[in-house]
């Protein structure tokens, strides 16, 4: 096999075309029409990009992060689009369409939270905040609620009602998991997708890049605030969750 | 009776301290503890008050207006908090603890709502959005979804579920009476409250400074939109929005 080209399930799956390139990913198509091929960068960027860095072996760290993660989801029965690792930085991944939401759940108040409604951070939310944000770089992903998402027709009431759901489900699930390795899930972003047959399922990535992770030990983020910050090398708490998982998820 | 004094359902109410002044109402307490009295202003402001101006008779305009539309819903079943005019600019109103949310309701595309998605003004939204924001002049009124609101502690579950029926029930009802008058009814605000035994009814104002209405012939505002995009004497189409009213509601 080249570095293009991997067995799964019995078939060779080849890279093909460069579908989309994001901040931190690039996907590709397949000699399968229902798999993409995912590759995770080194690059780590902020403030929707006008920020922009390499860190060289942060892709195989988030890589590994999310797929760990997507792995213990999988294991609770939560349905997602991680099918295998090709390499250390790339996957196989269920080919979906992608909902055009990102949607956020707060566990504790941080960042934009913080600002908007002038609350205190670090704050913990009872119950969880859910939100929606509308995934577009030209208009900075602009927060927007439910009755807009259906409105403007990127989702049905019906489908926000089973993607908040399943948020709540992968939340619980999360916290739960962190909380076992002494690491507050302040708060993180997910997205979904729709398969062929319309099920909507878990999609992304699940990695430090969209997470904030607070060592409850010393109160130090884990995640992209350190970038963020300017609080140094972000390479340090990303590795640092990674051994936490893996000990515990062995 | 004196300015200060008024006869109301047999007795006489006496105008007390000023409670409140927003930016185009004061707010009074009165001798009666569950009966406020508001008086509007001649004042109009943009920009959350960065820009001011004096209208002559626009307080008159709006207290007409309000009153008119608040025993319009009335008369087709909808609680709220007006009781009754002392004066041409001044009414009683039942006291109620006011919800710190705004709910906003958009019929057609404008304003922030155009900028913040990317899409084009004066389209019809279908189904209509529900927005709320939360009532904080330091903050700039942020927009918040349901879930912040409730963890946030402003409004129940329950308290929402009231809230957007209701606004919903009043939605129906205005657009279909400013058809009625060749108006179209873009976007309004509304604001309720809870009545000491927790009821919660509709409460503040229900005028063009507080809504968009564009008159279906020659597509002009009749609102605040005049002020704020300077385009000559909000008097002239608020006028007018009264007297289509008067005609109608005969």
């Amino acid at each position: 096999m080249t570095d293009n080209a991997v067995e799964f399930n019995g078939q060779t799956i080849t890279k093909g075309d460069l579908l989309y390139e994001g901040k931190a990913k690039q996907v590709f198509a397949t000699s399968d029409p229902a798999i993409l091929w995912m590759h995770y960068m080194d690059q780590v960027t902020a403030l929707n990009g006008k920020v922009k860095e390499e860190y060289a072996g942060k892709g195989q760290l988030n890589s590994n992060i999310s797929n760990r993660l997507f792995t213990y989801l999988a294991s609770k029965g939560v349905t997602h689009h991680w099918l295998g690792s090709v390499s250390a930085t790339d996957e196989l991944v269920k080919k979906v369409d992608i909902i055009p939401l990102e949607v956020v759940t707060r566990n504790y108040t941080a960042g934009h939270f913080v600002s908007r409604f002038g609350v205190e951070p670090m704050q913990k939310l009872t119950p969880r905040v859910q939100e929606l944000y509308y995934k577009s770089d030209e208009l900075d992903d602009p927060f927007m609620n439910q009755s807009q998402a259906i409105s403007l027709g990127f989702a049905s009431e019906a489908d926000l009602k089973t993607i908040f759901a399943l948020a709540d489900e992968v939340n619980e699930l999360l916290v739960a998991l962190f909380e076992q390795i002494d690491i507050t899930l302040i708060d993180y972003k997910l997205e979904f997708g729709r398969l062929a047959d319309g099920q909507i399922i878990l999609a992304d990535e699940l990695s430090p890049d969209n997470m904030r992770l607070v060592d409850q030990k010393t109160g130090k983020s884990l995640d992209k605030d350190v970038f963020r910050q300017k609080q140094g090398d972000l390479r340090v708490g990303y590795q640092d969750v990674l051994e936490r998982l893996e000990d515990v998820l062995k």
